[in-house]
């Protein structure tokens, strides 16, 4: 069996593949042409659609990303596709529980007063807390930050990353309110029509739903206005599963604070007014990076292609090759 | 029963005393006398010194710090001293993994990044990630960030923050090595004696011991020197149990990463050397601090006052009165 796989991919990851493969190195500037039965396209959509004219007779391709939006125009209907659903898992959901903690820390802040190196502005993080919080409580010594533990956490998304923040919120007995495409019970899920009436009670939302029709601009003003003072706002799904402008609002107006990985449009544009808005932290479409990505995403698709060989059905194809 | 209390804390924060008890409010420029069996000090100990000479008949001060350096010089010593140990408990284990996380995502980057408004600078993640962790894969696509997931971590300081420091770590199954006074077996607890053999297995170095003796200085030239490249040493403790000196030339060599809450000396003065090493967070010493504190510091208080009312023996009794 012969599997072309990209010669970017350093050898030490390809252990899990079976010895009886034959493993050829190609490349997005090759000029010779290549006989596979499997491929293995570079993670990078552009350079992978220069590798594809020099293959031959590829039945099946075992792509290292979540999506394969790319794949099916570029191979036609008689190849089966299977993506690595999973690969990003870990490192999506630590990004997500990362984010929200350094958000609720006020890390952003303290890092502006580092940078200013003047410890006595620490004085500003009990004014911030107060404003954005909405806490009109006196207290003595002021507040300067505030905790995850016990907040109602809105997440809006149950699929596997989804249940991996779950995962991770649990040491901070966090009240979950769990949103997926359809109800559920055991544990209790509430379909995705039903959000409006959850927002209300929401102090963190977290987004990682799938962006399909259903999913553009979940997150409209109308539900933007429904957010209580102070609502953290996490987006580690796609940018435009929220209304770019209605966010911006709510944040320079101080009734919500944000941490995103993603943004509409992305990148996000020089001088573009989310760069600058209060009470955000934004990262540039990094949160599922991992150096742990490449091997998890290569042993899946090494178990993949054992399947394969061995006529097991497939477990992560999205699509079928027709004959 | 009449307890004194500083008039800097909300009423509704004082619901948890007995009903019998006589709470009477005091101030830090007061200028009468109050007679009163119970005190409980203003948090912040300038304040609260300049409260003492003006109470009469104390027997039991209920500190709602942790920390109570302050308070037998002041009273003396036929009075009892009870603290509020627990109450930052939540609030510190808290910022300790959002430090620890935060460094892992190269979020002060990312903000160094936002502020610039430039998202092509991500590419600066990549190098960033292979110069501090000293990983000589060819990664494609190139690493933005870590995992904690995996990780070991050695645990300096194994106390009731140190366990719940534990507990926030699990679900991101790190091998923990824990070290405390005295070595104990299940789960497994190195002596502190044995940490020049623990520091270069671990990837991540939390410190949450006391300030002692016998802690200061205890991260020293040497310890740094047996830290692995990359290394990562969060400091929730007190800013003296490391040697400053030597923490800020293996930051500036690029050896190691911190995240520091505490600094010695404290408050950081301007233009020290601390601020403007690479790869280092600082907060301003506010890891402890939360919304929650106050009420679970009266929590505690209350509780310890019903013991002292119904003759129980007291349970965080850090100075007994001699009669």
């Amino acid at each position: 069996m012969r599997v072309a796989y990209p010669d970017t991919i350093a050898q030490e990851f390809l252990r899990d593949f079976p010895a009886e493969v034959e493993l050829i190195p190609v490349s997005n500037r090759m000029d010779r042409n290549v006989e596979a039965e499997v491929w293995i396209p570079d993670p990078y959509a552009t350079r992978a659609m220069k590798t594809w004219p020099h293959l031959r007779g590829v039945r099946l391709v075992l792509s290292l990303m979540a999506g394969t939006e790319w794949i099916p125009a570029t191979v036609g209907p008689h190849v089966t596709i299977c993506n690595a659903q999973g690969a990003h898992n870990v490192s999506t959901a630590e990004w997500t529980v990362a984010a929200t903690l350094a958000v609720l820390k006020q890390f952003p802040l303290f890092l502006d007063i580092q940078r200013s190196g003047d410890w006595r502005r620490r004085n500003e993080a009990s004014d911030a807390y107060a404003a954005i919080s909405g806490d009109k409580h006196p207290h003595h010594p002021p507040v300067m930050l505030e905790e995850l533990t016990g907040k109602t956490v809105l997440l809006v998304g149950y699929g596997a990353i989804g249940k991996e923040i779950e995962r991770m919120l649990a040491p901070f007995h966090v009240k979950l309110l769990r949103v997926a495409r359809t109800r559920r019970v055991e544990p209790e899920v509430y379909a995705i029509n039903e959000i409006n009436s959850l927002i209300p009670r929401a102090e963190v939302i977290i987004l990682i739903v799938p962006y399909t029709q259903e999913t553009r601009w979940l997150i409209d003003r109308e539900q933007i206005g429904l957010m209580r003072q102070g609502t953290l706002l996490v987006n580690a799904a796609r940018g435009a599963v929220v209304h770019t402008e209605a966010m911006v609002a709510a944040l320079q107006s101080g009734q919500i604070r944000a941490a995103l990985d993603v943004t509409d449009p992305e990148p996000l544009p020089e001088g573009h007014a989310l760069w600058s808005c209060p009470n955000v932290l934004i990262t540039p479409h990094v949160a599922a990076s991992s150096p742990q990505f490449a091997r998890r995403a290569l042993q899946i698709a090494a178990a993949e292609l054992r399947r394969y060989m061995s006529g097991e059905p497939l477990r992560n194809v999205v699509q079928t090759a027709t004959i």
